[in-house]
């Protein structure tokens, strides 16, 4: 036995002998032995028999997390059985277990739900014990998981009393993934979904998938593209989403499909999609029916309707909202969502693209049924490095809204840069809007306690492919972990949650974790300073979007980043206060003032709603223009002092994964550079003014980074 | 460290703690400890000291991967040192250590070229010592990748005196990878190749992936698809590949590109690529000047012209000698080599497709610079799962060609069917073809010993992947292992190659070898029987190739299955013979005559020359509907007798690899039974006979095969 284990480990040294090699496919589940001798004997003899009741699947999936979690962190002979034998640590639920039962937590666990679950220091039979125990297996599991983490990032057991459920009842992936295999916007190989050989073939990264968001909490998953193909809605198609729902049941993980509107005419034979249509709604009603009878725990629809090209109500002049309950009813009988995208805009309709969502769905508010719910964008554009809160989030009470964050990175430089985004994500959930008085924020509009919502959801759109490592750039892990554990609870702290995950990925050294924590809190803000300081926004490259593009023009002006720039001689910047397209009007008064006046608007936020000349005064006392010039050049440079840190964590960590990231930082150094220069050079064509002596002025001229073409970049 | 040790073990253990699991990524590399304890012990004295001469990139990449592979294998920590201190293994250069050059080995090494070596048992300083010695750091090399597999292998090492040196010089990898990393005929997930990425990004997989080609003796790779794409010429790509190349470099892998015949227009800015016009040979002429700048050890073009749809020399009316020559005067100075394909032809051209190469390439001989090589496929058709060797092979003496065998499994069930192809490689290479008298055998063709060829050189097109296993199927890995180890030495017996790679991959044991040989050596022979026995050919589903399609049909008669299988009521075979297109007449007088009758045509390939009644009488006695009938039915069931040799090594190996295995043998039982039953209901209608008793009928009606539709198949 020995014997094997020795090789193991060598066969693991694979490539040029560093420090065996790790290809980060294990993401935050990679058990390794705990570095603190002390607790791993400690937590080895706490943790070294199990009473698990219960026996289904998710169960068994529960054992096999501890027996490969514990064994692994703690290096001993994990036993566990069913029956209660006075173990220490005891798993499950009041009906699965009468012992648990005995502990009358009953109340207790009925108020957390059917996700939530305690972890809490008790005594059965005299014996202390540590109790994971909730209202059913898959809290269970998730009770599971989170004594693992504990354990991995070596937290203190003594009297543990915790109590955890979560904050919205959806916590999806959106998976952006065609039926080809190709992922828009997916920057990390092709899809993980193999659907030419399913339902036959069962890749295991299928099961490693379920597990890895399990282990976040994430319970509920899209399979299909937004911008949809009615084929998935095929019993051919279904029977394969079906193999997948089979996979991810045990884990708790319900799949969804994306509907497109126009599948009646596409696969129903029919010549219309309008919603009002008997046919159509029957085709609805029978395709639920052929879906729920393959897949029992069907999640439901999601749909991108009236937007980009995409069929919807409006081809019939039916509201968003007629579409969207033709789709309930039809799914209504079976328990299943509709999950609405409110992403709707028109470049034929003369006003402000930031507007149109907001004045299409204000008016239907209350009309939509009970199992819809809205889907809207973190900002009233699309998914940049960074904008102000949806004006939607507060303007629909009686409709339940949920979140779309973008966690892959389509504008913040794919899977090649290094960007953290729970500060992203925390910046716009703890965004008051003073609905309901002080304290009125988005994170509470989504949670239901605002509007009291029926319904919670949030979802975020992966960054999930068949790369070794599942995200492109290892960091992208954290991007995928860290929208789950807000999911769960968007109280947590983006540093909390980072300093989590370099725990649970790298090491608990503070020679790891201090450095890498400070990269990835950085790292969104420097982000922003090298493409789009001071509320700039859409200025990026054409099509696949890596680049820096403000020079791009065009057919469609809401595509375009002259449009949303506005730069001229006499300043730059998009008007959106009062005297301008007035997009301010839509957010409540009080934060309308704020962001209409240059007095109170954030700075962050000032060209987004401003625009102002290039001598504008700034906080910092330098122009608009010398300050802008400042945050590209000190973006550009801080990607230097990520490197400096990302260099010291060197001597503690396997050489694959720290070579992957150092090459990628590499890269992210120049592009970011480019952006500077590019924007500096583009700008200072309307500014006129010098950049300021203490910078080195950009050492190509503008024509050479306008006639930079990239080809054949991913995710188109 | 035994800490480290044990947890590394249970990572392993992951998904459903089987065997611990194996996901293939480490191909025949994956070294484990060695069964046999008492051989282990032996060896551990033989290899614990090594005396490593030289100190190159090749040399340090020897060093690794005696590390790796001695300390994984035996268990032992070797010692490996530059300087000689009577260490009882030895590798190296005579010209790199004095030890080895006293040895007077230096004529022997000269005669086995750079490629060559020898493993000797040998007396330095009167120690005992195993000699690994070449002329070239990358002859020892190859030496300790044949050593290490002897290892593994469990083979004897007394006395041992072993001499190679390989059949071809250049023995390349044809990837018919596209530039965004889709893959033409791929099957086992994207391109390799991140070209977005870079130069700056260096994948671990690259590495692995020239380990893995040196380890069986590739000295060459073609990084682009024979549907090629200008750009990659382009200083932007090079500068990518050049990347790649030094890579490769200390794994003696050449670079090569596909040079697209038109480049001259899409990227030089002329208005021809007329191979006579002194701008179109100047641009040629520059471009290989820019890429020998980067790249100086680039090994040369790949080409395909004038055939579907590429540009060539026809469209100036130019010969495929003034195209290809012309290529090779741009490389000359350089030392690059043009390869030329052979695989030419025109549905406008109204004679047998398997004709036209032939009467275009054959008048051309001699006529070919001496640094081009002609690449021709092994049958005239294209890579079916049986066909005659090409009529080309001997036919042009004074024209030095190359083999292009398929390694990715186009028309034998892609990744999904277990498939292995070295009996089908070597079916051709030992067909003899009496040019020069007996043995006059395809395979001394191309080694250059029948007409003395000055270069020579054998091509497979690869069937790798970003799949964690590289090659979809694990099985697949057998290919591409097969296709390097006949490439070095095409003597080698399919058998035996079956074993050493059932052997690296898997184990010793013969509970495992012997069922793994016997699936893989009856594979291509079912794979055949269920799709095109008695020399059918060309039958299979438009586009993806996957599936049974007999009845297809379309504008171009060479791209259709009716065109090849001739059948109707009165019989079915296409008609080759003197009284038919004659392409008998391409072949030597006395294969000619042997093909050309009936009576003397082998059966496998009787359907190819010969349009027969439904009744012929066949060898066994039956008529040949039945004989047709009986091989659809017994190569289908045979997928049966696969299955259950397979579930009998589920006790000997990891679970996710026989998982992996389990699967897919399912699906390629379930698309033989389609196989079966689409051909022969559909000839059933010309046949007008009965399927023989001893056979369940179909259940399904010809209509429901016909109307099967597969979409989105990967490798279009």
């Amino acid at each position: 036995m020995k014997q094997i284990k020795l090789v193991v480990l060598l066969i693991l040294l694979s490539v040029f002998n560093k420090t065996y090699a790790d290809d980060g496919s294990k993401l935050w589940l990679n058990y390794k032995p705990l570095e603190n001798a002390e607790l791993k004997e400690s937590y080895a003899q706490l943790f070294e028999d199990v009473y698990l009741a219960g026996e289904d699947e998710t169960i068994q999936a529960i054992s096999e997390e501890l027996k490969t979690g514990l064994s692994c962190m703690l290096e001993n002979n994990v036993t566990i059985s069913s029956k209660w034998n006075m173990q220490s640590l005891v798993i499950g639920t009041p009906s699965g277990s009468e012992q648990i039962a005995a502990l009358k937590i009953d109340k207790q666990l009925e108020k957390l739900g059917n996700d939530g679950y305690i972890i809490a220091s008790k005594k059965i039979d005299k014996k202390n014990v540590i109790v994971v125990a909730s209202k059913s297996n898959i809290g269970a599991l998730y009770g599971t998981f989170h004594l693992l983490r504990l354990i991995k990032t070596e937290s203190n057991f003594e009297n543990i009393n915790i109590e955890e459920s979560p904050k919205h009842q959806h916590r999806v992936l959106n998976h952006w993934d065609n039926l080809n295999r190709t992922v828009e916007r997916g920057f990390a190989g092709s899809s993980i979904w193999d659907w030419h050989k399913l339902p036959g073939y069962i890749y295991p990264q299928y099961i490693e998938y379920a597990r890895a968001n399990a282990s976040i909490g994430i319970n509920g998953t899209v399979l299909t593209n937004v911008n949809a193909n009615a084929l998935v809605l095929t019993d051919t198609y279904i029977e394969k989403a079906a193999a997948l729902a089979n996979v991810f049941r045990p884990y708790g993980i319900k799949i969804y499909l994306t509907a497109r509107f126009s599948a009646p005419i596409e696969i129903g034979g029919l010549k219309t999609a309008d919603p009002l249509d008997e046919d159509v709604k029957q085709f609805w009603k029978e395709t639920a029916d052929r879906i729920y009878k393959q897949i029992p725990d069907f999640g439901g629809f999601l749909v991108k309707a009236d937007s980009e090209g995409q069929p919807g109500p409006h081809n019939y002049k039916r509201t968003q909202a007629e579409g969207a309950n033709m789709l309930a009813e039809a799914l209504k009988p079976h328990g299943g969502l509709v999950m609405w995208r409110a992403f709707v805009y028109n470049h034929e309709v003369p006003v402000d693209r930031a507007l149109q969502a907001y004045n299409e769905f204000v008016p239907l508010d209350g009309k939509f049924h009970d199992n819809v719910i809205v889907q809207v964008k973190n900002g009233a554009i699309d998914f940049q490095p960074r904008e102000p809160y949806h004006p939607l989030f507060g303007a629909m009470p009686n409709t339940p809204l949920m979140m779309e964050f973008q966690i892959t990175q389509e504008y913040l430089g794919h899977a090649i840069h290094l960007t953290y985004l729970a500060p992203l994500y925390k910046e716009t959930l703890e965004t008051d809007t003073y609905i309901k008085g002080e304290g009125s924020t988005v994170a509470k509009i989504l949670d239901g306690s605002i509007h009291n919502y029926p319904v919670t959801a949030i979802a975020g759109v992966a960054n999930i492919g068949t790369d070794r490592n599942w995200t492109g750039h290892l960091f992208g892990q954290a991007n995928w972990y860290a929208f789950g554990r807000l999911a769960w609870n968007h109280n947590l702290s983006a540093e909390n949650i980072a300093a989590e995950w370099a725990k649970m990925t790298f090491s608990n050294k503070t020679a790891v974790v201090n450095p890498v924590v400070e990269m990835m809190m950085a790292s969104r803000e420097m982000g922003v300073s090298y493409r789009t300081p001071i509320g700039l926004h859409h200025i990026m490259a054409e099509s696949h979007h890596y680049g820096p593009g403000p020079w791009v023009t065009g057919r469609r002006p809401d595509w375009t980043a002259v449009y949303y720039h506005q730069a001229s001689e006499t300043g730059i910047g998009f008007d959106r206060t009062t005297k301008g397209s007035n997009a301010v009007s839509q957010y409540p008064e009080k934060i309308k003032e704020q962001y209409n006046s240059t007095e109170t608007c954030p700075e962050k936020f000032l060209l987004w709603f401003h625009h102002l000349p290039w001598d504008y005064k700034m906080n910092s006392g330098r122009t608009l223009w010398d300050e802008m010039v400042y945050k590209y050049y000190t973006g550009a440079d801080s990607v230097v002092w990520m490197q400096e840190k990302w260099n010291s964590v060197e001597k503690h960590i396997d050489f694959e994964r720290f070579n992957h990231v150092k090459q990628l930082l590499e890269m992210q150094k120049n592009d970011a550079i480019e952006w500077r220069n590019s924007c500096v050079l583009y700008f200072q064509q309307f500014s006129k003014m010098p950049i300021p002596s203490e910078f080195e002025k950009p050492e190509k001229p503008l024509e050479y980074y306008q006639n930079k073409k990239r080809l054949f970049v991913p995710g188109i």
